[in-house]
């Protein structure tokens, strides 16, 4: 259709009844959805799996970038916010807030992606929601997902775990995402050069569990915004420890390596939408560091630090040159609207 | 303070840190959320109930009004759409967008208003999402909460349940929150009269629920956008019935109903955010009418119509003066922005 969104969607009538049965719930097709009920109703968890709670707002723009949009990347981020915790993703509820004027093609568009990702994941959207602002109110589409996990005994990763002598672990290189945006932001040359690394990394995190015994994972977390910095900044204020990195053996890749210099930025404050971060036993490390790199997401793997005493908390950067300096949290100019 | 809402706040660097922590984790303090992890870790539900989920979005506008606040009105929302299901609401995960710019003092009142409202309902707000747009591009603050239940066996309402000889109960007046909304707006004199009728349900279903064997509930809806009239229309389509409808018998204040005729507007086309609709077996009605009328909630309750056959799904309205017509869903101009 050449239509646009019409304040009527949102307004609880036959349109947005309409609306939603012919283009969420299509595209969504479950049962759950299908019942068309206030909320739905999912069977009781394995016994034994505790219940794991994620949810993001999704506002980036521009909404199509190089490896992705905001529907798929709406369910990747959420997903993975279960996966780190050792979660089983299950369930989504996905909440739109759509601008009045906002072309219905593009709608379907981020739909269809969403509904790619979530099928290609194994996750089922459930419930949801559709709101509609006045022209000017917002920007086109907001989409919250909010994701419900399984988590089996044993596992217990949180970012209060770290401990000195642990290995820190990264899946991959840095700052593809954040440099994506960035780039088809301000249109420049290398903008197709450079796609996002959006992925569900659920299967990686299972890899990572069948290879070693779940004690030995003490953290896991996707560096997203704020980037590595602020992710090992956070966990070492967790977990009352310091870190010390080695910058060399951080990945980045050659193009998002120029990107940055050439846009003043540092590729560790910049998002990751695909990566892990993963803080281990020593013991495990080897295994853990392999079973990555045999997984798709996983081939550019590398250990680039390690955990140390320190109750302030401070990461250092063991730099190419052989000096020391702080890695601090992401400071200066924000990058807004990213995810 | 009086400050505002900055591009930091939603850049994943220490300023956004520092704004969950002094502001959100405090005011929703809770030992899942204190973890500051990337998702909840909830313990497994009671054996033998199955896990409910819902979502909405909130983009009413002005923020607040009488009787409630975007964020009283968020928690409760929700939780009804859990409480309509038959669920006990547990848990809720709230995701904000807010605008560059927006007062902090107005989020302060917002979130406290969220906590208390929560603290009330005795659910949790276990995780959340702050993102922030450009001055432009939001309306101040948008939030979505995300609910999870826990159903009991035996409960099962559903929108296609209803059966013909049915009875169809509401429990109080209708088209107090729609009317708020809409004097304010429009700076009416007898803006401070109406309140808003938000309020959690979950207790009042727990008291039905008591009051009947549990299959004798056949459905249950909270009629926001749409009104009673677009939530009829939903059930008979549904369940593939019609329904009938003593206007007479549809309780609506003296306040809201002047404000509609000054208006041109139709109660039952106005939103509500604590009443239910309620359509049960024929025997069960006198006790939940009953059982509604001596809960704080139900002080009005009243049975309205009964479920007919009808395979086309035609709600009609048996009108004071004694003829008949459709209650159509919810038509012409949508009242936007209203939840
Ligand atoms: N964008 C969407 N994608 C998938 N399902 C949706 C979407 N929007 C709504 N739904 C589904 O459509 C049905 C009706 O949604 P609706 O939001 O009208 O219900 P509600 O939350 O009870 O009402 P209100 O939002 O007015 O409080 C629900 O089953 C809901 O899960
Ligand atoms: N508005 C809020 N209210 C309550 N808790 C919040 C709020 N915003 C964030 N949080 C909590 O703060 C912590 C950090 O949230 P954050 O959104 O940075 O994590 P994330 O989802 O892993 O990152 P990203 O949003 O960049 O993907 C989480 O524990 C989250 O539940
Ligand atoms: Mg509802
Ligand atoms: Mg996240
Ligand atoms: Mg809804
Ligand atoms: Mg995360
Ligand atoms: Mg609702
Ligand atoms: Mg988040």
């Amino acid at each position: 259709k050449h239509g646009r969104v019409d304040l009527a969607f949102g307004a609880g009538g036959q349109a947005m009844a309409q609306l939603i049965a012919e283009l969420f719930a299509r595209a969504f097709a479950n049962d759950y959805l299908a019942r068309g009920d206030d909320a739905a109703v999912l069977p009781a968890l394995t016994a034994g799996e505790r219940l794991v709670l994620a949810t993001d707002a999704h506002v980036v723009s521009p909404l199509f970038f190089p490896g992705g949009d905001i529907g798929s990347l709406s369910v990747h981020g959420t997903i993975n916010d279960l996966a780190v915790m050792g979660a089983r993703p299950l369930y989504l509820a996905a909440s739109f807030i759509l601008e009045e004027g906002f072309a219905l093609a593009e709608l379907a568009r981020i739909v269809d992606s969403m509904a790619t990702a979530a099928r290609a994941a194994g996750v089922a959207v459930v419930t949801g929601d559709t709101k509609v602002v006045e022209r000017g109110k917002g920007d086109g589409i907001f989409i919250t997902t909010t994701g419900v996990g399984a988590l089996p005994a044993g596992r217990d990763p949180g970012g209060a775990r770290a401990q000195p002598g642990d290995a820190i672990l990264v899946s991959g290189t840095l700052g593809d995402h954040g440099m994506a945006i960035m780039a088809q932001r301000e249109a420049l040359a290398f903008e197709s050069e450079i796609r996002s690394d959006s992925a569900a990394l659920h299967d990686l995190v299972e890899t990572l569990y069948a290879a070693t015994d779940a004690s030995a994972i003490h953290v896991l977390r996707d560096p997203t915004r704020g980037g590595l910095a602020s992710t090992l900044n956070e966990i070492a204020a967790q977990s009352g420890v310091g870190m010390l990195v080695d910058e060399a053996s951080i990945p980045v890749s050659p193009a998002v390596q120029s990107a940055c210099e050439l846009l003043g930025l540092d590729p560790l404050n910049l998002a990751n939408e695909g990566k892990l971060v993963l803080i281990c036993a020593p013991h495990a490390t080897a295994s853990l560091l392999a079973a990555m790199r045999a997984h798709p997401l996983g081939g550019e793997a590398a250990c680039i630090g390690e955990v140390c005493i320190d109750p302030q908390g401070f990461v250092q950067l063991r730099t190419c040159l052989g000096g020391r300096r702080m890695l601090d949290w992401l400071a200066g100019e924000p990058l807004p609207r990213i995810c």
